[in-house]
């Protein structure tokens, strides 16, 4: 399989888990919109409970997110999210808010969305209310996803990067000590 | 209809209108969700394109989140927001971020947005880039209700709405002039 095809599979499983129940997601659907067979998908990822596994890992968006040191953290941040979108077409962490709602599932990822985002900013800080802080540093973060997916092709979507960190990272960066 | 009764109409609506396409939404689901008859909503809300207008307007949370001056702003957003969370259980501009994919309706509730929120804050900055700006005041706000509807009963949840402006306002504060 191409890097496109699976790249495509993994969009659309994210998409369809996100947004629907697990037990509405099949992958028939996920084939479909991934323009694949559904087949391939079980090939390649073995079926719909190991593809939910591989949608609700942060791990990777979490260590792309904290290569920086502390003092430089809020421009690393916002500059990895603005470029991941502009590459790849979708944001690193924004499933998490299609999540909510009542399921097992939808639950496991919020957990996981925690335990390996959420924590690991925390861990990075010192101080009095770091739990408070880290929450809100994913806050900004979140909303930077959010408001670029709301108006996707709005000023923010054309802004020169370093201009949008100039502006937007200083919120983040305050938090972080 | 109670006032009560008149909430959970209007909340289940929004769920509704966020969450579906326009063509799957039905008066009945609303009306299940809320607790109440459908001919109960069609007597008080005159139908679900009606209801869909009550639902896609944002005028009130944008005069809400704009009532005081731009020394204030970003700390009245902060506690508006924190507060209006802790009274109502909602949220009171997050729904746009469910109206994102296809759809005249949602692109629609997504334009109302747009109109009656980004630029109303763009209405009350001057210097460069404030379009941008703008939009990235409403990322923050985004982003704070994102956070607290993904984590319900986290830090950030039953902090006191005070340390939370003193945090969060600032990222937004920067932006205002």
């Amino acid at each position: 399989m191409t890097d496109a095809g699976r790249t495509a599979i993994l969009r659309a499983a994210r998409r369809a888990f996100a947004l629907q129940p697990y037990a509405a997601v099949t992958l028939r659907g996920i084939a479909s919109d991934a323009g694949v067979s559904a087949s391939l998908i079980v090939k390649h990822f073995g079926g719909k409970e190991s593809l939910f596994d591989r949608v609700a890992d942060f791990s990777d968006a979490a260590e792309l997110l904290l290569k920086a040191p502390n003092s430089e953290l809020g421009r690393h941040v916002v500059l990895t999210l603005v470029n991941w979108r502009r590459e790849h077409g979708s944001d690193l962490l924004l499933r998490v808010v299609f999540a909510i709602g009542p399921g097992d599932e939808r639950k496991l990822l919020r957990e996981r969305f925690h335990d390996q985002v959420v924590r690991s900013f925390a861990a990075r800080l010192t101080g009095d209310d770091t739990a408070v802080r880290a929450e809100l540093v994913i806050a900004h973060i979140l909303g930077l996803g959010a408001a670029m997916t709301v108006d996707k092709t709005g000023p923010v979507a054309t802004a020169d990067p370093p201009l949008i960190a100039d502006l937007y990272a200083p919120g983040i960066q305050s938090l972080i000590h």
